[in-house]
């Protein structure tokens, strides 16, 4: 049985992609919650994550005796053993183009990721025109996603980005989840492909997860000082 | 025949993840070399690039019509298309710890990343001994690579991370070739290690070629002001 260890829904955006990559695709897994209550080495999320990961970060999936501490590598461990779920596009040249836009978000868009940290519950579209107005980083990271989005989801038809549901919408869940969180302006193509996604049913489970926690983690909360 | 574009050999670190892997595994694949001149729209560099990538950055692999914008997409395609050439570990535990380490270098260590910038020519030991006394950031990347190498070093035997030469050790080449550049302390094990790398001829090819280039590029010279 597949083990995923998983930071707080409202909050954990890379917890986020593992998650919805598996329940969306159909892969049963057991659940393992681990709270943030801080990242300092006497945490207790940094104290039970290091029991079990070498960086003591979510996601990590356990898979009997073989650890996986990266979504990206968790991402590529569960197509490789499930390939009957096709969670990479089929056709070469579109899995070349989903691996590399998985990999973009990997490692990029560091200005959308640090002003627009994911917290599905809050309403911020104060924070996020002022964000907007001010942050030329996030202009341009969203300018690029858009672009990527509208050119793929034009050559592949929609309404997913590589017309089926694949890794790549798993990995462009939580920046869905913030655009929506800020309101950050999309063309109309580009909301149609939010909405999908939004509506992707192992997004929804995500999300009532989400918004039944209830919790309060002030150190991602760098624009509200209570719910 | 596969394409690769890549920047200047002596600074463009993610270029030499690509080409590096390409030429250790013996796969033949034609050189487009791309100056930086600069990073900004109107650069040669960034035009150049933007005639045939999204993303217009460096590394970029074109297989016929199949463009892959980003290494470690790259390390997959070659991968997947040169399966004989074993560029994962074949056990099924090993492949995921390896590309769950390749995956941390593609999005984590940033405060090595940006305070050691690669520099194949220069000798920055001095620059090196001023970062490792006073970025905390860099000494805790640091402590996490070597207790990562060490103990995949330790479990598969090494000279290579996972035994045989891999896409990881592609990966961590520029890891190395920083370290000898800031001459960054660290354990005997871990030394001979790096220069278990620098020996591999396809690194050693790299190297031969960047010191080949005599050319200064001030953008990715923060500590010299000339050659
Ligand atoms: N590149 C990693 C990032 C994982 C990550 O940074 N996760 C956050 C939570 S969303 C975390 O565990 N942070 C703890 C820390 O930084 O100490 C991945 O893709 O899995
Ligand atoms: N995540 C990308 C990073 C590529 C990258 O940032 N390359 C640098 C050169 S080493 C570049 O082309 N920079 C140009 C720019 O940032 O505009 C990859 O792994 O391929």
């Amino acid at each position: 049985m597949l083990r995923l260890h998983i930071g707080n829904k409202n909050y954990s955006s890379w917890s986020m992609r593992a998650w919805v990559l598996l329940r969306q695709a159909g892969i049963s897994f057991e659940e393992k919650y681990v709270r943030f209550d801080g990242f300092d080495a006497g945490s207790a999320f940094k104290r039970t994550m290091s029991a079990v990961s070498p960086t003591a970060t979510v996601p990590l999936l356990q898979d009997g005796d073989v650890t996986i501490w990266d979504s990206l590598a968790i991402a590529e461990y569960v197509a490789e053993q499930f390939p009957e779920k096709r969670l990479w596009p089929e056709d070469r040249a579109a899995r070349a183009a989903a691996r590399s836009a998985v990999a973009e978000m990997h490692g990029g868009f560091t200005a959308l990721r640090s002003a627009c940290s994911m917290n599905i519950e809050a309403d911020l579209a104060d924070m996020g025109r002022i964000i907007w107005r001010d942050n030329a980083g996030v202009r341009k990271d969203m300018e690029r996603i858009t672009a990527m989005w509208i050119q793929l989801l034009a050559r592949y038809g929609g309404p997913m980005l590589f017309g089926e549901f694949s890794v790549a919408d798993a990995y462009y869940a939580p920046v869905c989840s913030r655009i929506r969180t800020y309101q950050l302006p999309v063309p109309g193509e580009i909301a149609a492909y939010i909405e999908h996604v939004h509506q992707l049913p192992g997004v929804q489970a995500w999300i009532a997860d989400a918004l039944a926690e209830q919790d309060f983690i002030p150190m991602d909360e760098p624009y509200r000082s209570q719910r």
